[in-house]
C-alpha cells in the first residue's frame, strides 16, 4: 500500500503532541474538573476530570492545563452520533444543520446525500463534502447507492458502479448509503451487485433499507452483505432483522417514528447491536424537538438504562462505521463532549467539538459562525413560460390519486373526468386538481399532467422543486394559468416552494442549492414553511402538511398511484399506466 | 480507489451464487437440521436449521440441498478464533497447528509471527503466509512490530517503517501485532510513531502489549491509538484497561494463565470488549488441553452464560479484527460451524470449514490432509567447529544468572569465580555452569559467555535454537567440549534441541523452519520434548521443563539478568554489564 508522506508525517506529529500531553510533559489545553463521566466501555459512570489536548482526549487526572473549568457534577457523555438523516429533510445547507443539531449535543450525522445526489450527482455529493467539511462537527455522508431511485422517472444523475468505485474511499464517506433497491439484490442485477461489490473491496459496510422483507429472501438481502436496517416499524421486523446480523437503527423522524415501538427490543443482550437514527426532520421539528436526544428522552422515560441508551448514540454507531476516533470519552479519542444536567431530559447544558465549545444552554456559541455557502449553479432547466397543461379528453372515466391525509401512500381513484372544449379540467367542486410533474434537470424535457383529489384548493396553485426521489417539479392546481404562474416562480428562485392565486405569489420559500436546500437558519426556514402552509390552508387546503404530501407524490416505490414526469406510475404494477382508465380493465 | 476487475468480479459471482442459493433457486450444498443455533447477535439459543452453500450461510428454513444431516440437536456454535497465538509456541508449521486446533472448534487463528520474523524478517512471514494460505482453517496473521525487540541482541532481521508499509494492507493481515516497545511508545520513538501511523492510515487495529501499565502512562500509550491488550494478570489491570478503551484480551497459555484471575471481570455490561486468546501454547498443552475450548470450559464452570462465553470467542474478536465474514452464524458469512453436545464440556462433536467437515469427535477427518511444507534455506550461520566457550580469568567475582523454577524472571547473583589454569570454568558442585549465546543469523558472528545457577547438570550440555526474542543458539554445559557439541547438533539440523553427553547426542528434535519450527504433527513434538526432557532429568537437571526455561534465558526484556549475544544485561538498568563484579559496584 502506498502512503503519503505527507500524511503519515502529520499523523507521527498528533501523535507525538498527544502522547507528550498524556504524560503531562506539556500543559494541556482544558482540564474538565468533577465531571461524571458516563464510561461507554464498562457501562459505569465514573467520577473525574477530562483533560484534552489538540482536540484530542488524553487524560482523566489531575495533568497540568491551560484552562482548568469546574464542571460542578454534570455528567459527560461522548458527543452523540446521527447514524441516519437525510439533511435535505431539513431543507437546509450542512452548515445550518450543524447549526440546529449541535446545541442538542448532536456532534457527528452520517447523512445520506441521496436527494440532492438524485439531482447533481456526484457534483451534489461533492457539494455536500465541501461545504461541511470546515464545520465545527464531523459531518460524513454514505454514498448514496440508489441514483436514480427509478427507471420510473428522470432524475438529474446517474450514480453507477464506477462512480462508487472513485468516491467509496473517501475518508469521510464511511459507508455504501440504504441499499433501497432491494429487488435489485434478489434479482442479481449487475450493477446492484458491482456497487455492493466495491464497497465490500473496500472494507466499507453497506446500509440496508428493506422495510418488510422477512424469512428467505431476508436473508438473501443480507447474504450480499448488507449490515444495517432502519426502515423496521413492528418488534417482531426488528427482532427477525437483529436476530439475521443486521444492526438496527431504532428511527424517530417526521415522517416515520418508530422508537416507541422498537424499544422494547432493547435489552442487555441487544443493545450492542442498535443505535438512533432521525433519517428525517423537518425544520419545525428540528427546531422543536431535536435531534438524538429526543430519542436519549424517549428510551430513558420508557425505562431504558440511560447508559444503554447513550451508548446506542455513540459507542454502537463508531464502531459499526469504523469510526474508532468517536463515540466514547476515551485516550486519543476525538474530544467531543456533551454535558448533561441529568440524564433523564439530556438537556445539553455544555456541548464541545475537538476540545472547543460549540454550544451552552440549548444555543449555539456566538463564536461559532459560519460562511455563507457558495451556490451552485441553478439546477432549474425549465421553459416555465411554454409549458403547456392541457390535456385532450380521450375517454370519460379517468385515473386519480387519491390522497390518504397524514400518509405517503395513496390511493387509487377512478372518476369521471371534468371535460370542457374538449380538456380534462380540474373540478374544484369534486376536489379534482390538476398535477403536474415537470422534468427540470435538461436531460428529457418531459412532464406529465394527472389529477389528483384531496388537496382541496378552491383556487390557486402549489408548486415545489422538492419531488422524491428525482425532484422534478410538482405542482397542484385549480387553473393552468395559476399552475404555470407557481412553476415560473418556483423556476426563478433556482427552485423553491410557492403557493400562488390569481396569478399571484402569496408565500413562497427559496431553494436555491440544487432546488433542494436553502441557505437559510433553520428556524427561519420553519417559519417561512409555516406561512406557506397557512396560505395553502387560506385556499382551502385542509393538509397538515400540504409540501410534504406534495413532494411524496412524485416518488414510484411508494403504493399505490403516483405521478412522475414520465406519466401515472401503478407502483403494485411497477409501470407507467394510462390517464383514461378503460372499463375492460381491471381495478386496481 | 483503484480496483481489481478481477477480484471485483469474483466477488459478483460469488454474491450472486449466494443469494440465488438463499432465495432457493438453486440447490444448496448441505441443510443441517436439527441445530440449537447460537446467536451471537441476541444471545439467544434457536432452534433450526442451518443451510450453506459455496461455504456461505444462505439460510435457516426448509431450502432444498443436496444434502441433508439430522444434528439431532446439537448446539451450533460460530467456529472459534483465537484473538492472539505465537504458533512457533507450538514448535510446529502452520498446517500442523490447524491440525491441532481444528478438532477443539478453532477455526479461525490470528497469529502474529514474532518469533520467525526475528530471524527471517519479512521473509519469515511470507513463509508464514505462504504455507497457510491453503489450509482448511483461517490462519491470519498480525503483522509483528517490535523486530528486534531490543538494541542489545543481534535479530535475525529488522522490521521498519518500510516493511510495514509494505504489508500492512495484506487481505490476511488484520492488524499491527502487540506493540511490545511501550516505553518506545511513551517516549516518542520515530520509528515506532511511523509504525503506528502506517497502521492507523491503513485502518487497522493495533494491538498492544503492555504487562501492568496503567494510570496517565497507560492513558499515553492507548492515546497513540493502541486497541487491545492480552497482558493483564490482575482484575484491577483489566478493568483499567478496559474502561480506558482496551478490548481484554484474555489468556490462558502454557506461561501465561490469566483466565481465572480475570473472569469475574465478564459480565453483561463488558464482554462486548473482551475477547480469548492462547497467546503462547506448548505442544504438550495444545495436545493435552485443546485451544479456545479449553476459555469456554473454564467460563462456563466459572459461572459465566455460555453464550456469553462463546460470543468472547466468535463475534468479539471478528468485530476487533474487521473480520465481518466470520465470527456469527448469520446470512452470507463464512460456514464455519462447531457442534457442541453441551455447552459445558464444549467438546466439539463436528467442526466444518467454509461448509466442508474438518474434524469430528476430537479427530481430524481422515479427508484432510497437508502437503508437507517447504523447508526454507537453513537459518543457522554458525562456524559451530570454530567455537572457543573459554573465559580469562580476570577477576575473582562474577556475576551469576539465577533461575528461579518455573518462572521466566531470573535473579542477579554474584559469586566466587571457579577458575582453573587462568581460565573461568563450570563448577558442577555449586552448580556454576557456562551459558553461551551464539549470534547465528549470519550477521554479527558475536558470542557471549557468562554463568547460570539452577540447570543442576552434572554432566552435559543443553542446546537449542530457540531462544527469545532473536533466537540465537543457546547452551549450557559442564564441559566447552560437550557445549560444542551440542551447538554442532544444533547447526547440523539446520536448528532444534538436543541433549548431549560425553561427545554423544542423547536426545534431539529437528527444527528445520527458521531454527523455530518443526514439520511434525504436534502429538511428536510432545513426545520428543518429552523424552528430551528426560535425557536432561538424567543428567541431574532438578527443572520440569528446562529447554522452556533456557529460552527465556536470552530475552533482555523479562527481569532481571539476561544474556544475549552482546553480552550479560541488566534489565533494570536495560544496558550490558560485565561478567566480574567489581567490589565498589552496586549490587544490582
Amino acid at each position: 500500500m502506498k502512503f503519503e508522506e505527507k500524511a503519515l508525517k502529520a499523523i507521527v506529529e498528533s501523535l507525538s503532541e498527544t502522547i507528550a500531553a498524556a504524560r503531562g510533559e506539556v500543559p494541556a489545553d482544558i482540564r474538565f474538573e468533577n465531571c461524571r463521566i458516563v464510561n461507554v466501555f464498562s457501562g459505569e459512570i465514573q467520577d473525574g476530570d477530562i483533560v484534552v489536548a489538540g482536540g484530542r482526549i488524553v487524560g482523566f487526572g489531575p495533568l497540568p492545563a491551560k484552562d482548568v473549568r469546574d464542571m460542578k457534577g454534570l455528567y459527560a457523555a461522548p458527543g452523540l452520533i446521527d447514524a441516519h438523516v437525510h439533511i435535505e429533510s431539513s431543507m437546509t445547507c450542512p452548515s445550518q444543520f450543524a447549526a440546529a443539531v449541535l446545541p442538542h449535543g448532536t456532534t457527528t450525522v452520517v447523512a445520506d446525500p441521496h436527494e440532492i445526489a438524485n439531482v447533481m450527482g456526484t457534483a451534489g455529493i461533492a457539494y455536500m463534502l465541501d461545504t461541511s467539511a470546515d464545520l465545527p462537527a464531523n459531518v460524513l455522508f454514505t454514498l448514496s447507492s440508489c441514483v436514480p431511485a427509478t427507471s420510473m422517472e428522470t432524475s438529474g444523475a446517474v450514480i453507477g458502479p464506477a462512480e462508487i468505485a472513485e468516491w467509496i474511499s473517501n475518508d469521510r464517506i464511511p459507508a455504501l448509503a440504504e441499499m433501497m433497491n432491494f429487488p435489485g439484490v434478489l434479482f442479481r442485477d449487475p450493477e446492484v451487485l458491482q456497487k455492493i461489490a466495491v464497497a465490500t473491496a473496500a472494507g466499507k459496510p453497506i446500509d440496508g433499507h428493506s422495510p418488510g422483507l422477512s424469512g428467505a429472501d431476508l436473508t438473501a438481502y443480507l447474504a450480499a452483505g448488507i449490515r444495517s436496517d432502519h426502515e423496521c416499524v413492528s418488534l417482531t421486523e426488528a427482532r427477525e432483522k437483529l436476530r439475521q446480523g443486521m444492526f438496527i437503527m431504532v428511527r424517530e423522524g417526521s415522517g416515520a417514528k418508530n422508537a416507541r415501538t422498537l424499544m422494547p427490543l432493547v435489552g442487555s443482550d441487544t443493545w450492542h447491536r442498535m443505535m438512533w437514527c432521525t433519517d428525517d426532520r423537518n425544520p419545525h421539528d428540528l427546531v422543536q424537538e431535536g435531534s438524538i436526544d429526543v430519542l436519549l428522552r424517549m428510551a430513558v422515560s420508557m425505562g431504558i438504562d440511560p447508559v444503554t441508551a447513550i451508548r446506542m448514540g455513540t459507542l454502537v454507531p463508531a464502531t459499526y462505521f469504523g469510526l474508532h476516533h468517536l463515540g466514547a470519552i476515551a485516550p486519543g479519542r476525538q474530544a467531543d463532549l456533551v454535558f448533561f444536567r441529568d440524564l433523564e431530559s439530556f438537556d445539553a447544558e455544555e456541548v464541545y467539538w475537538k476540545g472547543k465549545r460549540v454550544a451552552a444552554g440549548g444555543v449555539l456559541d456566538a463564536s461559532v459562525t459560519f460562511a455563507e455557502p457558495n451556490v451552485p449553479p441553478s439546477t432549474m432547466h425549465i421553459e416555465a413560460e411554454q409549458l403547456d397543461f392541457r390535456l385532450q379528453a380521450t375517454g370519460s372515466r379517468i385515473r386519480v390519486i387519491e390522497i390518504v391525509p397524514d400518509q405517503i401512500v395513496t390511493r387509487a381513484g377512478i372518476d369521471d373526468a371534468c371535460v370542457q372544449e374538449g380538456l380534462f379540467v380540474s373540478d374544484v367542486r369534486r376536489d379534482l386538481l390538476k398535477l403536474a410533474v415537470i422534468e427540470r434537470h435538461g436531460r428529457s424535457g418531459t412532464k406529465a399532467v394527472a389529477f389528483v383529489r384531496g388537496f382541496g384548493l378552491r383556487s390557486g396553485a402549489l408548486a415545489s422543486s422538492v419531488a422524491h426521489d428525482s425532484h422534478n417539479v410538482i405542482v397542484v392546481g385549480t387553473s393552468d394559468a395559476d399552475m404555470q404562474v407557481a412553476v415560473v416562480a418556483v423556476r426563478d428562485m433556482g427552485g423553491g416552494i410557492v403557493v400562488v392565486n390569481e396569478g399571484r405569489i402569496l408565500e413562497r420559500l427559496a431553494l436555491p442549492i440544487a432546488g433542494l436546500l436553502s441557505t437559510l437558519p433553520v428556524t427561519e426556514i420553519a417559519e417561512r414553511l409555516h406561512r406557506l402552509v397557512q396560505a395553502a390552508h387560506s385556499l382551502g387546503c385542509p393538509l397538515k402538511d400540504p409540501f410534504m404530501t406534495l413532494s411524496f407524490l412524485a416518488l414510484p416505490v411508494i403504493p399505490v398511484l403516483k405521478l412522475t414526469d414520465m406519466g401515472l406510475v401503478d407502483v403494485g404494477r411497477f409501470d407507467i399506466v394510462p390517464l383514461v382508465f378503460q372499463e375492460n380493465e381491471e381495478v386496481l
